[in-house]
């Protein structure tokens, strides 16, 4: 069902889908991704509150916020923007987060239910870099699926979502000796290294299925900014079957998840209090 | 450092080392093999207790039973003999464990941990199976590793430790369309499916480390029953570089890791109490 009618139905049953953005140290950019969210918050019914903190806050302060927004009843998600200053522990402060309210995905628990084969609140760029692939309408079971970049937050999750289509997976890293090998297999390519223009087309199998999760501010010839993939998005496009773009791709799909995740969230926590 | 030389120091400072393995509708074979960890347990000093619960114990039982053994403070380590009677949910009682005592790695946070690249207390078997890799000297950095079975307990778990160790790591499943096409390529092959004789030397890379995990009870012509891996050990080992035997293999190896996590556990919450 739509987001906005689950936030329709669960207002019916007086619940309110409250969702509070954690921002520590907040930059104009950091601003305007948090204000973005907000926008998407409220275009479907999600109360959406961000609560800016300092940089220099502690993290046994932080400890306390989270703590303090587990036993709010009247919050039913909480997320916490990254990247922290670097006196503060993420993944701590992630763990800190009550499972049924993290919405972002990211309490160890959760990842740790995907291994399990459970689906309760899924990493949330991993799940949207699949629900893009599923989009395309190909049978992920059987797939030949390869992973560029293995990282915590993207890589492995979005690896273990796919090993729970059946889909076979590859995860390839800095260290792999013959990433062509690899990439030039892959019915289905994810690349999320963080680096311009990684993956040419030589890489590519012709009608491939290609997520570029990569964010990259490259300087162009004339001097001006411009914001690319890991993927050459043109050369690519020409031999795969579906490519993301960057911006464009993952990163909307993203605010779509983290709308669906905060409203299942607060069902979820609906469903453990009604009963 | 050795497991008894650490149960001794943590005797020193008045810390007991101790196991309760919790054990739902005893069959022999169940008993059997829970005698063999508290033989095991003993010899390096740790105590041990088996909890048996009858067959009939309902999952609220065993939840009550969990809160009770999280709570005691003279409990260090809780383990759930698996599998228990199909009326219950071994997923929401592993997560009921307390994550500091959970010295099989079960619990999701825990699983989740290894997908972060922490070691806290990892899922047993799969820490075997990169400890027998690890023993051989090979560089895990750049290798390729595959995994064959993509099951919660072994395949997926084990992958993940060795995505941290920078192995290129491929998960072939029951889906797999050219299995051989992957496990040709391995440099370090783990085999965890429960089928006899499914690898054979065709499938095997010339010098190639072979991790058997599979365990599975064959009838031999002459009628008499045998217990043998998934790999065709006589045959693979021609070719292999390394081999591990079934039974015989990863199994003592999970007991000692199951002794390494028990004495861990037992260091962390001392670590946390006595800070």
């Amino acid at each position: 069902m739509d987001v906005a009618l689950r936030v329709v139905a669960l207002r019916e049953k007086r619940r309110v889908v409250k969702l509070i953005a954690v921002l520590v140290g907040a930059t104009p950019a950091a601003e305007l991704f948090a204000n973005r969210q907000a926008e998407a918050c409220r275009a479907v019914g999600i109360d959406y509150e961000l609560k800016k903190l300092s940089a220099g806050a502690t993290q046994t302060e932080l400890a306390g916020v989270m703590h303090k927004l587990n036993e709010d009843a009247s919050v039913t998600g909480i997320m916490l923007h990254l990247p922290l200053p670097e006196h503060l522990n993420a993944t701590d402060l992630q763990y800190a987060i009550d499972r049924w309210k993290d919405v972002e995905g990211v309490n160890p628990a959760n990842i740790g239910y995907v291994v399990y084969g459970q689906r309760a609140l899924v990493p949330f760029t991993a799940a949207s870099c699949v629900k893009l692939v599923r989009a395309t309408g190909t049978d992920l079971k059987g797939a030949e699926a390869v992973v560029v970049g293995a990282s915590q937050i993207v890589g492995k999750p979005v690896a273990l979502l796919l090993m729970q289509e059946l889909a076979t997976v590859c995860v390839c890293n800095v260290a792999t000796k013959d990433l062509m090998l690899h990439t030039q297999r892959a019915d289905i390519l994810v690349v999320a290294v963080g680096k311009a223009g990684l993956i040419g087309p030589e890489h590519v199998k012709a009608g491939a299925i290609v997520i570029d999760v990569g964010i990259n501010r490259v300087t162009q010839p004339d001097g001006t900014k411009k914001t690319v993939g890991d993927v050459q998005f043109d050369a690519v496009a020409e031999k795969a079957g579906w490519i993301t773009p960057v911006p464009g791709g993952v990163g909307p799909m993203t605010v779509a998840i983290l709308l669906r995740n905060t409203v299942r969230a607060a069902e979820l926590l609906a469903g453990m209090t009604a009963g």
